[in-house]
């Protein structure tokens, strides 16, 4: 029987590398159906990301690669491969709406385990699409006693990524490093940026004629972790603040779900604070 | 014999504008090509750019207007209407050679009277077009040295609108009042913004997917006047930071010729910190 | 008590309208919110949208708007102004699905009556958000018998529009002119165009590097009449025609909410077979 | 010394091609500098790119790799690979000077051996470029002795491609084939597309809120060649057929410039009526 890998490599760069590992390939007789390979100067590190076709046993695969280039190297099989992942937000149904929408059409390849919030607002949302609604609010708690009671319910759960569609509290470092690599955040972004309260009024106070939206891993540099995927759409003078929001959220859905598309089909790498995207 | 004008209003709202002004317009028998009106809540001001056509003389049309609205109004007449132009540069071509080759097409309704640049690596580039290309060295002399030589050179000039073609040296606030609301910049912009030294690089570090530039009109405000247009290009892992500046440069071109061309056309208005673009 | 209305107006060109329009408000002491007007050269036609905030008795505005410019005129009045729709679609999720989350989100100023559609595909989707979901089957009928079942079943509401979300069955002339002007569709569109079946493999097959699409209003010619938006996507080599198909649907259900949206804020004029998007 | 050379390889799919080459690549001891490959599953072929690094012979690399695969592989060393190219024009000067432009700035790498123009409406700006403008008058003969003037002089230069910068007359089989894949044309495109005289007014009339431009090599199916660029810019109900012509202007240049650039860095493969795009 046919079996269908994507086969993802991120190492230190050698030379020699894509010679080696197209000779397993070809010395195992599988079929290259994609194959895309990065090197950055800068770094000194090599991305490289094969979708193979034919018989062969992922583990043994994987331990050959990793016995070949001698170095940290992921493989992950396709078929069985939907991502597990869970969705956190607040109260702006835009992003998770069309993340839900996506879903129901089997646009994503991934299971939705679960919507966590800290309000209630997108609780029947969520519950018309039968997936689990757990509001954990944080009246009355600190930061810390809410993160912890998150913690708790995430820990529940086998997953893969965790998508913050809109969820509007800042995560602590602890919170973070305990996901690493795994937390997919969209923020707005303008030109130039806006730094505190209200963004949408500062840009709307500066007469900017774009508005954008940034997908990006999180990390604890808050809105500063390596981005994934970036857009804009255009306003103008017409656009009070309240229209240049909504202007937002139309790009922010938009953006959030061609990142998590990305992610999903295992094209992202993180290569220090940037991506490279295949 | 048919008369053309672009009637310019700008003033603090109040009830009654579009009736009164086009009240004018209808007694003196004039057909309204266009009009757009704009009134921003927060400023009370009222905009309002007509075009019109018929017999008329432009002072008493202007005197009629600023006896009936009773505060400031600017009006100004198309036909001999070409705009007169100085672009100040540096060393890059790319926003200038764009703005030549657009006038020698007949592009632009403006006179470029001079070119002035603080080096001569654009001499040639400039002359080719029969525009006078004047330098001003800046090496061994203070900025304000320099920017003395430069005024004195522009007081030779009666012109609208000065363009910073890529002009990479920083205005004093001297030299901005003296030319205030006739100065037009170009420069690049990011999501999220990077100040300091070699922006690119900084945006190659962060990784960033999109790179904008940003049109305004120059302030005391380092790179913060009123937006005139903005515009972005999509970049990926694969640009270094020379593709980075080489796309930034694609993108510089085409908004400043943009913005000019609006300019040219009387279509942007300063509303405070922002602009008003019919 | 302050009243709030749009008022629309769509008639023959002729001097002195913006005077009259303006005048009527001004004795009526109305404050005008916004205000844009277009006349069309071509055809002749003068088109004005002007938001007015005041105390006014509607019928007796519209009726003095009538009176004085001796024309067609529309007038409505928007507090009480969700517009009634009926979405009709088919098989595919992503317009509905986007234009149901939004609608949930508050955003669009509209009641959905029902979903009419012609297989049972979106009937779970639809009903979750408690949406009459109403099948006519198309199976073993002529395409006339199940139009009449269709009109029959439209027949039972007061609407304003008709959404085609990806409805994917022609409409003969007889429904077209029985909602003349009130039918909005979206259709992928390419540069250059394919005619005839599976336009997406010929897209594919011609290797297209952008991929469209249109929301307009439905006439008789198919997929020709007046357009509302339009916007585009990017793809390149590595799409298969499955993937440039998956694209398509992103830039459509945009296309079709944008276009919607205008149209609900009463923001397009129908001028002759194009519109004017105030 | 170090050499670079960028290795083209277009062939029939068989297995481990990948291999193969960086099999040669990897036993000369080849640093691989960036690598990109594509297998076109419909048309069986393989596509690759890699830029090398080393010390080697270019005429033996291209040996070995001929011997090795068996099949057509084209090769190519860098450094001394400016390309020749002469441009073809009519009157239009944007696409024409934009390509001056960034030629005189060293964007291009290329040599621009002569324009060659049926109109003398360019020589001006041509000669200012010190480039040698040959005027070929089309006035008072067959397109085929037209043709035949052109094909001579096209003979007395040895060039990698033609640049069809608006040059407003249809070519002929014989000419086409003479040059072809030699041959790169820059033609404005509509959502829908428009046959016949005069597209912009065409597109006017149709209201259309897109206009584009395609990039594509000369086959003989006219406009019909394999696309290297597309790209657009949206208009509004305020452009008439001239400004969206001119706004058409504005992406033409923009995107032939970008299709020759990515020409020139041999980045193009044609596959069938489409290309591959590295």
């Amino acid at each position: 029987m046919q079996q269908r890998a994507r086969v993802l490599i991120d190492c230190s760069d050698k030379k020699g590398l894509v010679y080696k590992v197209s000779k397993i390939f070809y010395d195992l007789d599988l079929n290259i159906v994609s194959n895309q390979e990065f090197v950055d100067k800068d770094s000194g590190h090599f991305f490289m990301r094969s979708v193979v076709t034919g018989k062969f046993d992922v583990a043994k695969l994987e331990e050959r690669l990793n016995n070949t280039i001698g170095d940290i190297a992921k493989i992950s099989v396709i078929p069985p491969n939907k991502k597990d992942i869970i969705l956190m937000a607040t109260k702006e149904s835009h992003a998770l709406g069309d993340i839900l929408i996506r879903h129901t059409a089997g646009e994503l390849d991934a299971n939705i385990l679960a919507v966590i919030a800290n309000r209630d607002n997108l609780k029947e949302l969520v519950e018309r699409f039968n997936i689990p609604f757990i509001q954990i609010s944080s009246d009355n708690i600190t930061r810390e006693e809410h993160e912890d009671l998150v913690l708790n319910e995430l820990a529940k759960y086998k997953f893969d990524y965790i998508v913050l569609a809109k969820y509007m509290r800042i995560l602590t470092p602890k919170f973070v490093s305990a996901y690493e690599g795994k937390i997919i955040n969209i923020h707005h972004s303008f030109l130039p940026a806006f730094i505190g309260a209200n963004p949408y009024k500062q840009a709307y106070e500066r007469g900017v004629k774009i508005i954008g939206a940034t997908a990006h891993f999180v990390t604890n540099d808050l809105d500063e972790g390596p981005i994934i995927a970036q857009d804009v759409i255009s306003v103008n003078h017409r656009y009070d603040w309240r229209d240049m929001q909504q202007a937002g959220r139309d790009v922010e859905k938009v953006v959030l779900s061609r990142a998590l598309k990305l992610v999903l089909e295992d094209r992202v790498f993180v290569n220090t604070n940037k991506t490279v995207v295949f």
